[in-house]
């Protein structure tokens, strides 16, 4: 079974250097990408379209720039841009497919899938190919994300997946996941892994034979925290498999040491906060302000990431590491 | 099924420092892991007792020294040694069981477990607890696996095993080369990974579910190019299926911190050279002179590495490197 590629080393990867590349960066690996036969390269800040500001970070370049620079350097590999509703507006849409997207993916919260219902309507309705995807899919059953796949395709996603946010699944975890999507969607199945617990590229093998057939990975894993799947790791290990991808080895290779070379100082590895947020299906971003409070009132980071994971903590509940801090050092109202 | 973890990060992790380690490093290391509860700490030159040479790098300690360095930081957690027959002798295994090692491992090439049945005699006329490993051992199949290693286990070998010293292997690999290992040995088996297609997780699983019960791995993964099996994830993922191994987590990742501080400037990533070698299941210890031969002779190091790959080159066979390159640029005499 063929599966096709998406590269978000962009886009996901961008987390990795607060969404600082500049034009000639962009350029560089898109072109190295285009020519490895890279089938989707997406481009953005780190949380999509409409993210770079104050609260997200802002991004060296705008939205318009950076899909205008990695347009001109795609001849033949697809687009693809990002969207989060609450970040990126209907707006920010009509402005990517202007510059040139061909693909727009708009991602939710595992049990949120309604919250994309008028975006996805609105790429359906200008005949824009749009995918569905449900973040930190750790979070739901099997069963609650067959649900939530399906309103995706309801909305009009031509495909949808789960992004594995948090790093926390081992492979059976995937395998019966995308099965029950695979099941309930009647669309092209797609999974999004991280490495924390070093098995990215295990996992998204697991999805592969589960019945996914898109699958997402970056040069040199680049990505926050433990990084992203490792995109020159698995196109051979899927191609000596049996699963061909129509991507050419040695350019991919060539891609990844672009990518070395120009976007990132070192790649990422699995520190030990990594692990931890992995174990605890914790979102790696939250590890700067984990390791503050914890220093402030005295007590085990570690401790802090189990107990968000045991309260579900998902990103913009920043607030409840302070709750959790303080409830670990006996001063606060636990819950 | 409990796994009995061996921590080779101060002896396999040893060849990404060219065995540079000093006393404190040793200490700090040791003293962390045996707080951990790691069951087994190995240490010596990568490449064994006797080692430390001219031809294979000098270390900065002698044997004598490290063994007692790490001998008098552990007052809980055993000791093993390493030795390669031809490397090491008799007299190198009588003075590390006189310094305290606990367990001593034989590695041989794949096929040629022949060449340690002295030693392993040796060891256990002395009442040594002794392990034989094969090494690159995705060179033979599971049948010629599993013969060699039943004499290694009539030699005196108590327990036996495989290393994926290309870092080859993929799961389904693993799970065959030991269910067969394991059917013929009558004694404990070992698995000890390497993470060239970022499978070294997925595959120490593999290994535990066809049954090894001794796994190798490294704090963050140190070792030669792209590194050994990361310790403290997989100490985890193992407890998560139902796999436990005694060790203390927080003391694991404490461990893992002290050697991110103390032992290397950054952990193994896996590079297109890493991959390559991998896939070409040649090991990785040829890159330097592999790229030297192939920009001098302006051929391809990638073409390079596959067709040594496909003449089965092992260590010790660097002249084939100039053979296949002066090949490929259409100027040797052709194998």
């Amino acid at each position: 079974m063929t599966v096709v590629i998406y590269d978000p080393t962009l886009r996901d990867g961008h987390h990795a250097v607060r969404h600082q590349l500049d034009a000639e960066q962009l350029r560089e690996y898109a072109q190295a990408a285009d020519t490895a036969r890279i089938p989707v390269v997406e481009v953005g800040h780190g949380n999509g379209l409409g993210a770079s500001s104050l609260q997200a970070g802002p991004a060296k370049l705008s939205d318009e720039e950076m899909l205008e620079t990695v347009r001109a350097a795609l001849p033949n590999s697809k687009m693809a841009a990002f969207l989060l509703p609450g970040w990126g507006t209907t707006a920010d849409l009509r402005m990517a497919v202007a510059k040139g997207a061909d693909i727009v993916r708009i991602g939710a919260h595992c049990t949120e899938a309604d919250i994309t219902e008028r975006h996805l309507g609105w790429l359906r309705e200008q005949g824009v190919e749009a995918q569905g995807v449900l973040m930190m899919s750790h979070m739901a059953d099997p069963a609650r994300l067959a649900h939530e796949a399906a309103k995706l395709v309801s909305y009009g996603a031509g495909a949808v997946g789960i992004m594995d946010s948090a790093g926390h699944y081992l492979p059976e975890d995937v395998t019966e996941r995308i099965t029950a999507i695979r099941e309930a969607a009647g669309v092209p199945v797609l999974f999004h892994g991280h490495n924390n617990l070093g098995m990215a590229i295990a996992n998204s093998v697991a999805a592969v034979r589960a019945g996914a057939t898109i699958i997402d990975a970056c040069a040199r894993g680049f990505g926050a925290g433990a990084g992203n799947t490792q995109l020159e790791v698995l196109v051979p290990v899927l191609e000596r498999l049996g699963h061909p991808t129509g991507i050419d080895l040695y350019g991919l290779l060539d891609a990844a040491d672009v990518a070395g070379r120009v976007l990132m100082p070192a790649p990422p590895t699995i520190d030990s906060v990594g692990v931890v947020s992995g174990l605890a299906g914790v979102f790696s971003g939250f590890k700067a302000r984990v390791l503050d409070v914890a220093r402030r009132e005295g007590v085990d980071p570690r401790d802090v990431f189990f107990e968000l994971g045991r309260r579900q903590a998902v990103a913009g509940q920043e607030d409840l590491i302070v709750d959790v801090a303080l409830a670990l050092a006996g001063r606060g109202a636990t819950s």
